[in-house]
């Protein structure tokens, strides 16, 4: 192993982080006082009586006096993990422990990973809904398509708290987020505009629905066998509403004159030669990681004129979910929310795309080492707020705390 | 409420400690840096990738890549939770916490409860089972007989990490080792003791199972029904192996002559006139929460020969499971145990019992508000060891790991 292989470099600096002692990355802690014998009469028996026959007068009181509303379960049975695809539930289960640590850093949320083997979709929704009862919220991750949809749209009737399928919803929010700012700065309309999605699974499905909510009349999907299409016999039902009359649809087809190509695909799915043949003054969304559907230098350099957006951290526009779930979430449980709804994930899709218009505070320039006004400033090379913003918090939260309660799903 | 009655007082001073924000005992944090961007990038994509190969190559990695290896579920469905019945797994939760909570206080485990909405034995072994990969061990908590037993022997059938019901064997351990103690002081053996235990649930049995593998000839359990005996119809295969001949047993018969009596039943289970008859030197195990099955103070007047333990702490020789499963589960995790097996159990009743011999150092005695030597000594007050006694971890983990190794089912 070269050690100069910056790859190789990665996987090493990895590997120790997550072997370091204690192993992994989240701990389970008291989150009160435990130390005296008075203490743990209150924590455990007899004092802990009380409680118990509160919440069994009054399953809500389970709020005020367990973990339960502060707490999110990430679910995962391993079957799409990142870029690597049906790894099993324990491979995933480092990714898991990952998300739930950015719960906690960017959102204070007290999120728990649990990984399912399940045998199939009905399985997997009756072990999750087995398990519900303790926690606030539960966020689905890394479930592959359809299986995805079945299991959240099942989970979402079944129980009554937040069920939240991030590779979905989270990437849809940032990207119409982005998209929108995007689209102003090119001077078009979003709902005049003709949308490309490369890439029909979990996040290209969703995006297509969020984009058609803000009123997006023209939108393509393709996936490895092409454009969606109403001759097709392989759609599934939440392929089918994007499916578009079969005249000669072919991926140069529908990549020709669209103003917005979005891919959430894998590398080399949006070809080199479209780029020429898009609309002038394009977005390009190319969220593959970590390697691009298309490459970016690529891209700029033959096309000047467009905004260019990825999932890297190391390039301008980051499209990254943690933009997203922590907030959605905080948001759902601050009002003890009964589910994250339609309204809520417009109000973050509002709230991010009018904050990466706002000016950029020099703290947070200088976490990424920029400073003002030769730094971040609303425009094409930054249409949405930077991960480490502290503003996302009571920007995004709020907006959707307010959502939830207009909309009649909130608790208190 | 009046705050002079002391049940009223404790019930508000829980509630109070139990509302607290953040509400509840548990959190989970981050038991890696992840301020900066570089962190976080080795905690998630794209470093996270590494751990999920290395996972994906060889399973066991996940012990030195994730928490896994020093995290416990602590698992109820809610139908036996302490002495408060079947309140359902969500009322349950305060008590899987504060299990929780004890796991970490006394040997820094991490410890997540998990409450299973389950239709029957069948459904909570399945569950269990599925989302088991992440978890190095399983503590089974608060599940009625017979289901707990049902569930335990599935799951440790089916798991390749160990699987404990508390109930059962945490509450076996703690008597074997305080009963060993109390027959010597009382110049008895154990292999020739008449044993009389008063009720017939999942500690009952354990307790039963555990003092025959200990030499025990003479046992004999109760259930509200009479005595366990041969011609009764309604036993299940975990009573069947201790029914007894089925000649005039009732209560009073069992109890008289009885070396020992074991209560884990309720309030009023042990009758007080059976007390005179009990056989000269008696010990009695009055073990019910918070209320025991005969007043200790009662029996004590009248039987002044006896050694006398409970399950209060306000009480000497509390019999209290904390002085098991954390250690327990120390000793498996640390050596990667497969199953927490009888030789395990067994080294753990060994070193409960020497550790009581030992002289106990005036740190522990301070604790308690006692100074040596007229503080806690072995005899017929301290027969096993005070669970806030920072030796017990070193005592009875390194015996438990040990007995592991030497019984071929630690990995490490």
């Amino acid at each position: 192993m070269v050690e100069a292989d910056p790859q190789a470099d990665l996987r090493r600096r990895s590997l120790d982080y997550h072997a370091r002692m204690p192993a992994g990355k989240l701990s389970v802690v008291p989150s009160k006082p435990c130390a005296s014998p008075e203490d743990l009469s209150l924590a455990y028996t007899p004092g802990v009586a009380a409680p118990v026959r509160e919440i069994v007068a009054d399953p809500d009181k389970a709020y005020d006096y367990t973990a339960k509303g502060n707490l999110v379960a990430v679910i995962s049975n391993g079957t799409a993990v990142l870029g690597l695809g049906n790894v099993g539930p324990l491979a995933g289960k480092p990714v898991m422990e990952g998300k739930a640590l950015l719960f906690k850093r960017f959102a204070d949320i007290d999120a728990f990973d649990i990984e399912v083997q399940a045998r199939d979709a009905e399985h997997l929704i009756d072990v999750v809904a087995a398990i519900a009862p303790g926690f606030g919220g539960i966020n689905l991750e890394d479930i592959g398509a359809p299986v995805c949809f079945q299991v959240e749209e099942a989970l979402q009737a079944m129980l009554d708290i937040p069920v939240f399928h991030d590779d979905q919803h989270g990437t849809a929010v940032i990207v119409a987020a982005a998209l929108q700012n995007a689209l102003e700065l090119q001077g078009k309309e979003l709902g005049r505009a003709k949308v490309a999605i490369v890439g029909a699974g979990a996040a290209g499905i969703a995006i297509a629905r969020m984009l058609r909510a803000l009123g997006v009349a023209d939108i393509f999907l393709s996936d490895l066998h092409g454009v969606l299409h109403s001759k097709r016999t392989d759609l599934t039902q939440w392929h089918k509403p994007f499916a578009v009359a079969p005249q000669n649809w072919d991926l140069a087809a529908m990549l020709r004159g669209a103003d917005v190509v979005i891919g959430v695909s894998v590398r080399g799915a949006i070809p080199e030669a479209a780029l020429s043949t898009l609309a002038p003054k394009p977005v390009i969304f190319a969220l593959a990681n970590p390697d691009p559907e298309v490459d970016p230098a690529l891209a700029r350099h033959l096309r000047p004129d467009a905004i260019i957006a990825t999932g890297r951290s190391d390039m301008p526009n980051q499209v990254n979910n943690v933009l997203g779930f922590p907030f959605l979430f905080r948001g759902a449980l601050d009002c003890r929310a009964r589910q994250i709804n339609q309204p809520m994930l417009l109000a973050a899709v509002d709230a991010l795309a009018k904050l990466a218009r706002e000016p950029v505070p020099d703290a947070v320039q200088t976490v990424y080492g920029l400073t003002a006004p030769q730094g971040l400033t609303f425009g094409p090379e930054y249409i949405i707020p930077k991960p480490l913003d502290p503003r996302l918090r009571p920007w995004v939260s709020g907006a959707v705390t307010a959502a939830a309660r207009e909309s009649g799903v909130a608790r208190r």
